[in-house]
């Protein structure tokens, strides 16, 4: 099946676009956190949401939620970690799992501004975002695995089910627990070297050698998640209808530059929802 | 004194965009209707303004308006005919009064498609968009008055006072009550024509010779507002951050361009009155 919309990212410019092609009955799979954007739940008091004054994060991400779910938008959960652009639709990879769409909603929010050094070359050539996805490679293999987030010792587990070898370091502060066959390492990664492939991990102590590395963060940096997508800095370039570079790939909310926002975000999902409508529309 | 910024319009986008300088401490003012925006309120049902779901138009409008009052922004009642960009500041022409502002942010919805043949060319010759500034100059003077809506009743009985004759044209279905020596005229205007000043009314029935003409419309053209204001079709030419063709002067909401929608407007106020923050703050 092929849809007519995905829209990637469960903050407000997700939700606001799925609800606005929800009343335009298109077909549409909406992929993210079920519980929306974390960074929407952590603000402590919001005052300029219009029509919702002094409301708390967590209360605002219930009221959007709740909005969408009482028009029938389901949310799927999961990570995207790869868009291709194959020009009459894009395929998206999300876990293992390979979706089809004839046009997408970039909503992942701002993306990190740094990555490793050797990180965006050796991408898809030894370097990998999606541990779940690429796991069946390293069968009797070493791979290193780079993880911004707790939620990511579960996918190095199951990696170790097919790697003879992994090894994790943590970039967050909270204790990792034992994880049974992996070994932690302490070492801060400073660049990936390698030839045709990624093959060591430079990092302050010294130099890893592997057959792979994964890195495990929330947010892909836009330039890495769809090939050939231009941006400005930090953002996805786009123009007053939130059109990208590419034809049929469309952004809302912080992706697509500041102010960094909660109605600005609203206000962009709409107005690439409806110009994802209109590209459907062009195309019959 | 002089504000640091005007915002025109008390819609989605200008309530927004005062919400947002408030925050922000800077000294604005907000100028429009103290009841919002007629459009707001006429919608039957809204259900894409995300967070508020199934709202009727009254009581969105209604939120709003609470939520900035609660913060403490007030309205000034009025109609702004003419901006003038100095340069260093603006100067509103708002009633009869003249209100300086360093920057401006315009909200004042999408700008009627037609004008009238003559209309632009004889603006400020001949054509007023506003009889309670300019009545003091028609002393023994006659003048044709053109009302889109009975609100502007008022203001042909106001020109009267000093004009010997008006001639009142009502462009809208509602019955007009007897106006104390005005005439009604049920005759359709077709032209303004004239010489240096405009001086003529052409009709559908003829032609009505005059020493001046207003045209009362609640909203004004762009380019007739702020002259030499670079417009696209209907819209103000503007880029991401809401800025125009002309320094220190922002726009949002419909004024901005497709789609008309609450939330999209909303969104703009946000970045425009940030945009704002931004140019004053680079003038220092």
């Amino acid at each position: 099946m092929r849809y007519d919309v995905a829209i990637v990212g469960t903050g407000p410019a997700g939700l606001e676009a799925a609800i606005t092609l929800k009343i335009r009955k298109k077909n549409t799979i909406l992929i993210g956190k079920k519980d929306s954007s974390a960074k929407v739940k952590s603000a402590e008091k919001i005052d300029n949401y219009l029509g919702i004054p002094a409301v708390s994060g967590e209360e605002l991400a219930e009221k959007m939620l709740d909005h969408a779910s009482s028009m029938g938008v389901e949310i799927t959960e999961g990570r995207v970690t790869m868009i291709y652009p194959y020009g009459e639709y894009f395929a998206i990879q999300c876990g293992e799992e390979i979706i089809e769409s004839t046009s997408v909603i970039l909503c992942t929010g701002v993306a990190p501004a740094k990555t490793l050094p050797g990180e965006n070359e050796y991408l898809g050539r030894g370097v990998s975002y999606c541990a779940t996805c690429d796991a069946a490679m390293y069968k009797e293999k070493k791979a290193v695995v780079i993880s911004y987030s707790p939620d990511y010792e579960e996918e190095a587990v199951f990696l170790r089910k097919y790697a003879s070898e992994v090894i994790y370091i943590p970039m967050y502060k909270e204790a990792v627990p034992a994880l049974e066959g992996i070994t932690l390492s302490g070492e801060k990664p400073a660049e990936i070297k390698g030839a045709l492939k990624a093959n060591t991990l430079v990092t302050d102590k010294g130099e890893i050698k592997t057959d792979g590395i994964f890195v495990l963060r929330d947010q892909i940096s836009a330039s890495s998640l769809v090939p050939g997508l231009e941006t400005e800095g930090s953002a996805v370039k786009c123009d007053r209808k939130m059109a990208t570079s590419i034809p049929g790939l469309f952004v809302a909310g912080d992706i697509a530059g500041e102010p960094y926002q909660l109605i600005k975000a609203a206000g962009e999902g709409l107005t690439a929802a409806l110009s994802a409508v209109k590209y459907l529309n062009g195309l019959k």
